[in-house]
């Protein structure tokens, strides 16, 4: 079947838009070097895939007399009782009283977290709206954002590395009335981000909403909290934009999943909306879209939540992420990466080491230090593709989730050697 | 949780052309009326579906030693041997000789076909843009038109009511270049159409290719093949879009599914495209809409084709809805609707009859006759609804899919009850 028309097709101003992930040329090359160790790729742990449970939850679900139920359509909101269980979950960790918190209605379920980014986004910006995002962020909403044609800029961050809300306030008074208007969302990641696996403090959220507040900007705030479940020892204290009651008369997304939680293959998401209409709008352009995410997976996730399988496997997960970011961290330490002028924090949850380089060192994906890395045997994400208004070179993000514990120790010592081949 | 800031949000132009479809107002009928018969409801056969298969499917996927794999993230394009599958089914129906085959390259799995539309047409049109659909046509298809902003046309029908070629080149004639140039796509419902239930003709589709190669016009020609595997009896021998020489030149997007053919809780759909820069650009779409269907679905439907569990469903749901056809054909048969002056085919496949009623009769959302069919306790889908350009109001979809056999016979009764109420 010939692929191509020879015809150059004429594309909406949307499909002009669309280009290859920046990611996509590393993951062509680790394909292409099957040897390589991925710290790049957002797999996560296949030894604790929970297939004893699902296989139990789906043989029980199809041993019921109204099994057929779960092999039809759902609706296009989603489950009833999979989003109460959601909505309580959120109450509880945001410590929301009863009078305040979370409604079934305000919960949509979608494929994955990632679906509801991208229909809040589209539903809120048109080409040149601005995006406020943290310095990095999650590089696939900045395709998302760039597919939309916004303009992305970055919230500024103070000596302590924390969301400097006085210079936010400062960028705000720079803009003009008509600019200040295409504000259409900042969008935060609260708990273990992806790459920083950094937690949003209570202090930056309430200050960046002053800030907004006082210039009377009731901007949409999104609060993607996809790793919050994900922490090693300790739940993250602070409570989100949802839980927080300087958030009042702020429109707020806040974002969840059971994907990277408990099995990516199901691919569940949902999202939390405190404004009616703009939740509305994004169900109905997820009608258009699919209306409504497969009913079987979320069925199975259901029952997974309300059989008591969720808790087990969420421990499961954190003591083995715990241990593996343990290890490659204790890899690159005894590789001596800190005495090359490498810094990194020790995250409290996440996937994800975050590494900064030497000042002057580039690490991004066109660089030597790259291709030399993949010489060496290991690839890792450049820093810069997770970063939107000011990109720095120097930065890198190990994912530490996939590789086994022995690959982890091998590939810290690669990365570490890669390192040293780059310092004289 | 407050649900509304009390400040109307600003939407993208996206958000603002978002509205209810307008077949809501029906589904909260039928919601508030549980004693309702709905002939309106687009849900499938709850007794056929294939609970037995999908449960060994998943006890011998997740007894495999590798089955954690299939609860870990697939990629975004879809599993390689479920789109080889598909695309071997699809050469097979089309006749395709070995080296025009479809290859698994063109194929992209989709969270049912209904997500391969909304990407083809949210990369194709900007607001403004023409698209040709049959009259009627699918009416979801028509929200997402509506939801880009699209110019929806409609191809013209001769007095037998298949494609008038010759009336649409006099359409296109009479357009200026610029205007031309708008014309983004053409939509067709190749077999066994939502709603009328109708299968193109080879010689409608060739006819309709002529006009526009003459004018060199090389449009996207996207052809909804969702019913074609739901025939009754045979096969239909019209080949599709892939199949027929005279497509050669034109990008081409062909939409098929696993969802209403074995089971819609799992909602896996797929597209053949033979343009690759437009199929990379779905891809790119995708890949920020959720990086991909889930994957434990994909490995569901995968193993369902591979261990011979389709076909023996297929048989099943051919035979089921053939019956369920004949019982509502034939209750409205014995009610004398005919003798009322409403006209309809006896369909070959799919899941709706079509019904024309007497000119000048109203059946709309809002008319008496919906009001009074919805006392007598059943509903049907307004013919208008599935109509772009040219709305008539005497038209009506039954579906036969979700109701049993004696609750079709009673909801014959009362459809027909409604229609003599309105006879004098």
């Amino acid at each position: 079947m010939k692929t191509e028309s020879g015809r150059p097709l004429s594309f909406s101003a949307c499909g002009e838009r669309l280009k290859a992930p920046e990611i996509t040329r590393l993951m062509a090359t680790a394909l292409a070097s099957p040897e390589l160790l991925s710290l790049a790729a957002g797999f996560t742990d296949n030894e604790t895939l929970p297939v004893e449970a699902v296989r139990e939850v789906v043989d029980k679900l199809l041993s019921r007399s109204d099994a057929a139920g779960y092999l039809q359509y759902g609706t296009n909101q989603g489950r009833l009782p999979l989003r109460e269980w959601l909505a309580r979950r959120v109450s509880d960790q945001d410590r929301l009283p009863k009078e305040q918190a979370i409604a079934a209605e305000q919960v949509m379920i979608t494929n994955g977290s990632q679906q509801a980014l991208a229909l809040a986004t589209q539903v809120l910006c048109d080409p040149g709206d601005i995006v406020f995002v943290e310095n990095p962020t999650y590089f696939v909403y900045l395709d998302v954002l760039r597919g939309v044609g916004a303009d992305v800029r970055d919230l500024p961050r103070d000596a302590e590395n924390r969301i400097d809300a006085e210079a936010f306030g400062q960028i705000l008074d720079a803009m003009d009335s008509a600019e200040r208007r295409r504000v259409k969302a900042i969008y935060l990641l609260g708990y273990f981000s992806n790459p920083a696996s950094t937690t949003l403090t209570e202090k930056e959220k309430t200050d960046l909403a002053a800030v907004l507040r006082e210039r009377e900007m009731w901007v949409p705030v999104l609060e993607d909290a996809a790793y919050r479940e994900l922490y090693f020892e300790e739940a993250s204290e602070e409570r989100s934009i949802l839980g927080l009651d300087t958030f009042h008369d702020f429109p707020r997304l806040y974002l969840g999943t059971l994907t990277k939680p408990f099995a990516t293959g199901l691919k569940v998401g949902f999202a939390c909306c405190t404004d009616a209409d703009w939740l509305q709008r994004m169900l109905y352009l997820k009608g258009q879209h699919d209306f409504g995410t497969a009913h079987f997976q979320q069925a199975i996730l259901e029952e997974v939540l309300e059989s008591g399988r969720y808790e087990p496997q969420l421990k499961l997960l954190r003591k083995t992420y715990f241990d593996k970011m343990r290890t490659l961290h204790e890899a690159l330490l005894e590789a001596g990466l800190r005495e090359l002028g490498w810094k990194w924090e020790v995250p409290e949850g996440g996937l994800y080491l975050w590494l900064e380089g030497p000042r002057g060192l580039d690490t991004g994906v066109e660089s030597e230090f790259c291709r030399r890395g993949v010489e060496n045997g290991v690839l890792y994400v450049p820093g810069d593709l997770c970063m939107g208004e000011n990109r720095e070179k120097n930065f890198v993000r190990l994912s530490f989730a996939a590789l086994s514990q022995e690959q982890l120790r091998e590939a810290g010592r690669r990365f570490a050697k890669t390192a040293r081949e780059f310092t004289q």
